[in-house]
C-alpha cells in the first residue's frame, strides 16, 4: 500500500481523546477482525469481513449488543433478534449487498459445524450481516462470495492491527466518489472513568464528492475536478463499534446512536438509497446460552456518572476517524466496465489542511 | 356498589394461573394505588388515579420501567425518557385526556415540594401520565382536575384492595358501550419459577358493544339491544403492569407487549382514535438518582429459563381479567347532557356464560 | 387430507365480518400463494411458501408494505428496508429458520434472472423472508431448501384456493403441541366502507397445549392428555396480511399491529424464543422503481372515517381464523427421531364447542 | 443586540446550498414564530416559543409531521400521536423543562377557546411541546410560565425575520458553556428539484466548551480559558424543521433523522442527560380533521428522484447553521445565583476562523 497513510500518519488528528495503541477496533481486548479479499480479473472486486467479540464460543458465550438504523434502505439481517434480546451470538459479517443471504447462510453453516450440539438443544442461531453495494467496481450480480469465504474470514480473524482500505468487505467500495473501503480507529477514556476503550470499524461506501469534510475543511469541494464519476445515489456505510465498558444492550444502543454524530462530521448526509447501520457490542460480559439459575447478576456502567459521556465522545470520534482512515488508506482501483475510483489524493489533502491552519499536517517522507 | 361483583365473585375465571390474595396490582408488594374521584352536579364525572411502585422517594430510588404503544392516538407524556433510560422516577398518573398537562404539572409540583434538593442538583423530573377520554359522561372541556387532586391521589395511595369501577381516572369512562372504568387483577407464578407476581391495573374506555367477548362468549352481540348509545370512535385503554420479578427495562418492555394479547381476548380491536398504552415496572430493584461508583451490580431474570414465559402468561391473564373486572364492577352512571352508560348487566352476563358451558358461573346471593 | 376440515366447515365461526368467497388471503384480488413441500424419508419435513401481491414485475411495480415485530427472537430478513421506504419489492418468502439466508439468496437470484436490467441501474433488491423453526419434525440442520425450491414456490404461486396445513413452510410446524402449519382466512368489509377485503396467511408454529383457546373455549386444557410431547420453548408464528384497501405504509403498520389482537384470542402468549412477526401489504397501488416526475399522486384511505376500524376488525378476525384453520387442517405427522405431532382431534374439538353453547358446530358427514 | 451578529454577517458560511431570503425557518412560506421572553429580577430568565405551520385553523387543517428522538432524556410531550397518525394539529411549543405540563395545558386551553366546537365532536387535541433546561440561569423551579404566556406566544407568532439568541424558550439556555438560545437558518434547493425550502429553528442548550466546532475549527478548545462554569451534564437541544416540500409523515421522519448529522458537525455528542429531539413538518398539504370521503388524494415527493437527497442536505445544513447562529447572536447573560453565561466572543471566533483559512470571515464594522 505504498504511498497511502492513515490519517494520523499524515498528522490529521480529530477530537479530544487519544486512540489506543493500534488506533483500531482491535484495541478493545479480544476483538478480532478477519478479511477475505476477492480481486479477480476485471470484474471481481469484493470480499467479506468478519468481526468477532472474542475467541470463545460466541454462541454459548454471547455478548451484549445493539443496533441502530440511521437509514434502513439496506439489506442487513439479524437486527430483529438483537433488538429483542440484546445479545450477539454469531460473528458480525460485512459484505456486498446481494451476498447477504449467502453470507448469512455461511455463518449458519459455520456455527452448525463448530457447535455440533447446537441443532439438538438450542436449535437456531441468528447471523448478523450488513452490507454496502460495491457494484460500481465489482460485478455484484455475480455474487462471488460463497460459504468458504465466510468461513475463512471468521477463521482468519485475529487481534492486532487491522488491514484497511481495499480489503474484505471494503474491497470494491467507494466513498465521497473516491475509493472507499474499510477504516478503523479507537479512543480511550480516562482512568477516572474506567480506562475503557471504544473501537470503530467502518465499511465506507457513501457520500458525494462535494460533501466531504475533513476536520471541517471542504476537501471535497476543493477536489471537485479530481477524476471520478459522480455517485448520485450516494451509497451506504456500516459502522461497527466495540467496547470493553460493561454496557447493557440499552446502553449500547445509546452509544450506537452517537456514531451518527461522528458520521455527520465527515459531511455525509445519508442519502435516500443508503443503508446506514450501526452495530455495537461490549466484550465486558458473556451471556450463557442456557442459564441454570433463575436470575443472573450483571455489572453495568452507572449511567449517571460521567463515564457514559466519555464513551459517547469516544464513539463519535472513533467513527469519524475510521471514515477518514478508510479514505486515506484505500488506493485507486479499477474494476468492472473500466470503472475507476481514485484514491483520495493525499498530497492535495495535506496541502488543503496545511493551508487551513493545521501546520503539522504533512506527507511522511517514505 | 350494591349488586356489582368482580368477575371471580361471579365464578368467571380465565387463564391458567392463580391470582394473588387481592387479585389486584397491589398483590405486588409495595405497590400503592390512590384514587381521587370527582362527581359533581350533572357534568363532572372524572378523576385521577396514581400508581406508585413503592413508598420510598421514587425520584432517588427509581425503578426499572418500560412503555409500549399499541395505538399512539393519545396524549400520554413521559414515554421518551422511559424508553431512553428505562426507569420510572415519579408516580404514574392516569386521568382524562385534556387534563394530561395539568396532571403532569401537578406531579412536577409534588416532586419539587417533596424533594427540596431536587432543583439544585438534579434539576428535572419526568412525569409519566396517560389518559382516556371521559367526554361522553364528563364535561372534559372544563378540565376540572387541579394539582390538589394530583397530590391527593398520590398521598392517598395505599397498599391493600384497590377500588374499581367508577373511581379515579375511571370515573367517567366507558367500555364496549357499557360503563367502563378502573379494573385490576393479578397472577402468581410457581415457586419453581420464582413465586413472582404480576399485577395489572387498567383504565378501560374502549370497545364497541358488539366486540365484547367474555371467555370468548360473544356477550356484546347477545346484549346488542341493551340500552346504550353507540361509541363509534371506540376509545382508549391504559394498562399498567407491575411485577416483583427482577426484570430489566428491556425485559419489562417484552412483558408490556404481552398485555396486547390479553386485550385481544376481550374482543377489543384498538380503534383508530384510541390511545392504547402499556406501562410496566418492576419493584425488584431501586436505581439511585446518583451513583457514586463507576459501575452498578444488577440482578435480572435469566431469560433463557422458563420463568419469563410464565411472566408473559401472567401479564396476558391479568390484563384480560382486569378489563372484565372493570366492566363487572362499574355501575350505571348518568352524566353530562343526560348521557347514560349502563353497567354491564351481570344477570345477563351470568346467564350467557352459564349457557355456554360454565355451570359454576352465577350471581352471588347478597 | 381425508377427515380434516376448515373451521367453518365444522361450523366454527368467529367475529363480526364475513369471509370472502375463498376465505383466504387470495380473496384479495391478485394475491398469489405458492408452496413447495418437501417430505422425504424420515427426516425431511419442511418447505417454502411464497406470497405475491400481484403477477406483475414486483421490483418495478412495488406495493406499499409494513412490518410489525411482536417478538423479535427470529431471523426474519428485509425488515429494515420495509420500515424505511414502506414498500415491498420482492415476493414474501416463508421457510424454516436456518434456511432464511438460503431463501433470501434464492429470491435475489430469481429477481436477477427475471430482471436482467436490475443489476445495471437499480443495483439491489431487498428480499423479505420470515421463518419458524420446524426442527421438532424436520432435520432443520440439514437445510434442505435450495434456490430451486424458492424459484418453484414463486413460480407456482397462483390465485384461487390456498392449500393449508402440512404444506410449504408449514410442513413441519407445530401449534399448541398439535400439528401446526399454514392457515388462511379473510374478511370483507361493508360497501359503505369500501367493500375492501383483508386476507391473512399464517405459518403457525407457536403455543403450548394448555394455552389453546377456540372461541374462548379452553380446548387445550380439555385435551391435556391427548398425545404430544411438550414444547416448552413455545415457538413462533408468522402472520401475513394482504388488503386491497388503499393504505399507506403507515396505515398498513397500524393494521399489522392488530394481528396481535387476533393472535391473543387463540391463547398464544408469544413465548421468549418466539419470532412473532407480521407482514402487511396493500395491492391497491403500485409504486414504480423509478419515477420520472418530481412528485407522485397517491390515493389513501381517509383515516378519520370508520373504514379504518373495519379494516382493523377484519385483520383481527382473519388472523384468528387463519390460526384455527391451520390447526383444523393440519393432519398428524411423524418426522425425525420418530417425533409425532398429532393433528388437533376434530371430533373432540367439535364436541367441546358443542357443549359450550355452539349447537351448530359438528363434523361434516363425509 | 449591539455587537452580536449572525454567522453569515460574520462571513461564516457552511454547506453547499443557499439560504432563503431570511435565512430562517420563516422562509418556508406561512410558517410563523412567536416568542414570549420573561426576564425579571435576578432569577427569571425563561420564556416560550411557538412555531406554527400556517395561520389557519391547525386543528381542522392539520399538517404532516414527524418526530425523531436522538436522546430521550427529556420531557417532550405529544410524540406518540405524531408517530401514530403523522399529523400536527396544534402549534409546536418550546419551553423550560419543568414547564412542559403547564405549556401543554396552555395549548389545550388555547385550542378549546379558539375552537368552540372541538369539545363536542372532536373531543381532544394533542399538544406538541419540547423543552430544554434553563436552570443554570433561570429559577426553573419557580415555573414562571403560565397559560397567558403560551397564548401570547401563539398569538404573536408571525412570518418575517425570527428573533434569535436570548428570546422565547432560548432566553436562559446555554450552549457549549457559552450563552445559547434560539437560532434559525434555512436552505433552498434547486429549481430542478422543486425549489423547495427547508428551515430549521433550534433551542440550543447543549454541549461542553471543548466540544465546540465551527466549520470544523476547534473553537471551543481554543477558548478553553474563556470565563464560564463547566456544564458537565451537557444539556439538550430541540430542533424544529419546516419544509414546503410535499412530504409524507414517513418522509418527514427521514428528514428529521438528518438533523442529527448537522448537529454532529458542531461537535455535540448528545450527552446522557440530554433530551435531543427533532420535530419536522411540511406545509405543503392540509389534512382535514374530518373527511367526508372514503379516500383522500395526496401529492408526495417521488422518493426515487434526487430531490429527497437535496432536502436531506438542506436539513443537515440548516440545522448546523441554526446552532451557530444561536451562539453568535446570544449575548452574555447573568441570572440566578449570579450565574453568568458569556456570549461566544465573536472577535475571537472571527480571528480563529480567519487563521484557519477563511479569509472572508471578519467582524462587520458597526
Amino acid at each position: 500500500m505504498s504511498g497511502r497513510f492513515r490519517a494520523r500518519e499524515l498528522g490529521i488528528k480529530t477530537g479530544l481523546l487519544q486512540p489506543g495503541p493500534l488506533n483500531g477496533i482491535t484495541d478493545v481486548m479480544g476483538v478480532r477482525v478477519g478479511h477475505v479479499t476477492l480481486i479477480e480479473g476485471k470484474t471481481v472486486r469484493t470480499g467479506v469481513t468478519a468481526v468477532l467479540p472474542h475467541d470463545g464460543d460466541l454462541f454459548h458465550e454471547k455478548v451484549f449488543a445493539a443496533v441502530h438504523t440511521l437509514n434502513g434502505f439496506g439489506k442487513a439481517t439479524g437486527f430483529e433478534q438483537v433488538r429483542e434480546v440484546g445479545t450477539l451470538e454469531a460473528p458480525v459479517l460485512l459484505c456486498s449487498t446481494l451476498d447477504v443471504g449467502r453470507v448469512a447462510d455461511g455463518v449458519v453453516g459455520w456455527v452448525l459445524e463448530h457447535d455440533p450440539e447446537m441443532g439438538k438443544r438450542a436449535g437456531t442461531v441468528s447471523p448478523l450481516v450488513a452490507e454496502c453495494f460495491d457494484g460500481y467496481l465489482n460485478d455484484a450480480r455475480a455474487r462471488t462470495v460463497g460459504p468458504e469465504h465466510v468461513w475463512a474470514a471468521i477463521e482468519r480473524a485475529q487481534t492486532g492491527p487491522v488491514a484497511e482500505g481495499n480489503v474484505g468487505a471494503g474491497t470494491g467500495m467507494s466513498g465521497f466518489e473516491f475509493k472507499g473501503g474499510v477504516g478503523t480507529s479507537s479512543r480511550q477514556i480516562g482512568e477516572r472513568y474506567g480506562s475503557y476503550t471504544v473501537g470503530a470499524l467502518v465499511v465506507l461506501n457513501c457520500g458525494r464528492r462535494q460533501q466531504l469534510l475533513v476536520k471541517g475543511v471542504p476537501v471535497g469541494q476543493a477536489l471537485a475536478d479530481w477524476p471520478g464519476e459522480p455517485a448520485p445515489e450516494g451509497g451506504s456505510i456500516i459502522m461497527v463499534l466495540a467496547t470493553d465498558a460493561p454496557l447493557s444492550a440499552r446502553q449500547l444502543a445509546r452509544v450506537a446512536r452517537r456514531a451518527v454524530l461522528g458520521l455527520g462530521r465527515t459531511g455525509a448526509i445519508a442519502t435516500h438509497r443508503s443503508g446506514d447501520f450501526v452495530i455495537a457490542f461490549s466484550t465486558a460480559q458473556r451471556v450463557p446460552h442456557r442459564e441454570e439459575q433463575l436470575t443472573r447478576t450483571l455489572t453495568v456502567l452507572a449511567e449517571d456518572g460521567r463515564a457514559i459521556n466519555w464513551l459517547f465522545q469516544a464513539a463519535v470520534e472513533a467513527t469519524e476517524e475510521a471514515i477518514i482512515n478508510a479514505l486515506c488508506v484505500a488506493e485507486t482501483m479499477q474494476g468492472r466496465d473500466d470503472h475507476v475510483r481514485q484514491g483520495l489524493p493525499l498530497d492535495r489533502l495535506v496541502e488543503l489542511l496545511y493551508t487551513h491552519g493545521y501546520p503539522s499536517v504533512r506527507l511522511p517522507q517514505v
